[in-house]
């Protein structure tokens, strides 16, 4: 089976986006926020059908390990209880898509992070996603402050309560910056890749996995610029008297295949093992539409997966078994369904 | 003939750095700064000699395109007179270099920049390093805070005044950053990287060569993250109606080859037409070791372009002819020198 680890719900219906815009309001001025607003299951199901589930079928995937929208969570508007009931909104929904497409969709939380503010909403988000919602991980925010950078590296003792946690639910994280309020950084152009490229190198500096042998991350967007400067990684580990690349990151980190291209998916498998690779297409997502060179829609990384030089057993690695492996809860939920 | 567009004074006498070092403490303490030190032409020889003079002769190359040592520039520290003061020491030496070797090295200038500090004392030094040092180009450094990203986007017009110096004087401008003094980021590692992939990603999102049709950009470092997601560059320019990226962006910007392995080259060449690639290792520089998995050195990038899918023609072009199309002062002084 071929399981998209990558997807957002980025066409949740509009009353859900209008709420958090009133929501945001509310917060400007010091009111309480407003009730969350009525959906119904046939407007979720519709959302769902016409987008994902439709573009999933027409290119032959089989399931996505699905979260809130990213570009969307900000966590650097409002304060941390914003960020609390926006989370709780956002990975109720998800959880209501699960259950409507139980053979389709299973869900990956949004936390309640906020600038400054310390981690123990989130790891009890996290739980309640993992052990009453049914998710299988969760969505790590590096840069709470959206792309003003305020928040210490992914190897501080500050984010440690949060690895604990993940590795006590045996869950993996997806590091996943949100929307930049910095006109430098475009979100989806450069804050996210910056993003993915700035995480594994804090990792090359530190020693997290010591640590937390067991914690399993995620980059998104194919590791970001890791994989073509793989040299320059390999020698900035060297140079900064690190163990090899294998050993002391590639244990515990995976790179999903949202590289928009072909000739992109040929240096990741080429450098990277196939191993590390999660299939995923960031879809309905960053890039929408269809490449003139191709015919076909930029996001279809199926496509590119499939002509990539891979043997059919780490073929089927990328699109199943490391998912599985990554997410335990995502095999034992499968399994159950005797998938 | 072989030019290397980016190499930097990473070994300088060490009187250098020391009376950087006491510019500063003298600025900390509100002194007026030192005179600066008596360096002798045998010093700075045996500092080039035994480096990237041996090194390129070593490796094949014939001559490097030259600046001050990037990660040192160090524009968030102090103000703007030190950062005039600093530049202006930094160029006279690189122009001492070019004197004593100018056969081999053709000088390329630090700009004064500031955090907060307007561009009139980079123009002045960059007039002065063209017409009066003899320079062909300089460095611009987008984020001269150091990783806190407060200036605008290289496309605001703010930058204007250093365009229409640049094209005034027909020399190209390199987009590369220095220290950072952000944890998050580590300056080779992550905020070069990021760098390059925030200014490309502007490039797109901004009109600037409509503005200044002439003006020409390098961008370090293989171009940052670019290459590897090109689908993703060309699928954001097609959803943000702008034209495609051939015209639109890769008339006016140029990638240098500091991509230290393989495969990162491999698909740089794949992706990028080589009427935009510039040869250049960034040696003596960000990464020193030698690859266990070759036995040559991680920046040793000549030997990656031999082995490029590349026609002789489009070698010759990434080797030597792009590099005098982009840098005409330098193709002026080489003809000049009957080469």
């Amino acid at each position: 089976m071929i399981i998209d680890c990558h997807g957002h719900y980025t066409t949740a219906p509009p009353q859900h986006d209008a709420w958090r815009k009133e929501q945001l309001a509310a917060f400007a001025e010091g009111r309480p926020s407003p009730a969350y607003p009525q959906i119904s299951d046939d407007e979720i199901r519709e959302s769902i059908e016409q987008n994902q589930l439709r573009l999933l079928r027409e290119r032959g995937a089989d399931m996505t390990i699905f979260s809130p929208r990213a570009s969307v969570m900000a966590h650097h508007l409002g304060d941390e209880r914003v960020s609390g009931e926006w989370a709780r909104a956002c990975n109720d929904l998800i959880a209501r898509v699960a259950g409507l497409f139980p053979d389709t969709f299973i869900g990956v939380g949004q936390l309640p992070q906020s600038p400054g503010a310390d981690l123990k909403a989130s790891v009890a988000e996290l739980e309640r996603c993992v052990t009453e919602l049914g998710f299988i991980g969760c969505n790590l925010n590096p840069d709470p402050s959206g792309g003003m950078w305020t928040a210490p590296p992914l190897t501080d003792r500050y984010w440690y309560p949060i690895y604990e946690k993940l590795t006590e639910l045996d869950v993996p994280a997806m590091v996943h910056v949100s929307a930049s309020c910095n006109p430098n950084f475009h979100a989806t152009g450069a804050h996210y890749i910056n993003a993915d490229t700035t995480a594994f190198m804090q990792f090359i500096q530190g020693d997290l996995f010591s640590d937390f042998p067991d914690l399993r991350l995620v980059i998104p967007h194919g590791g970001g610029a890791v994989p073509y400067h793989w040299g320059r990684y390999r020698g900035l580990a060297d140079m900064l008297h690190k163990p090899p690349l294998d050993g002391h990151v590639m244990q515990n980190v995976f790179f999903d295949t949202c590289v928009y291209h072909q000739p992109g998916i040929d240096l990741l498998v080429r450098v990277i093992d196939a191993g590390n690779i999660l299939f995923g297409s960031e879809m309905v997502g960053a890039v929408r539409g269809v490449d003139p060179q191709t015919g076909h829609y930029f996001d279809d990384t199926k496509r590119y997966i499939d002509a990539a030089d891979l043997t059919d057993a780490q073929r089927s690695a990328v699109y199943e078994g490391n998912a599985r492996r990554v997410y335990p809860r995502l095999d034992k939920a499968l399994r159950e369904r005797g998938r």
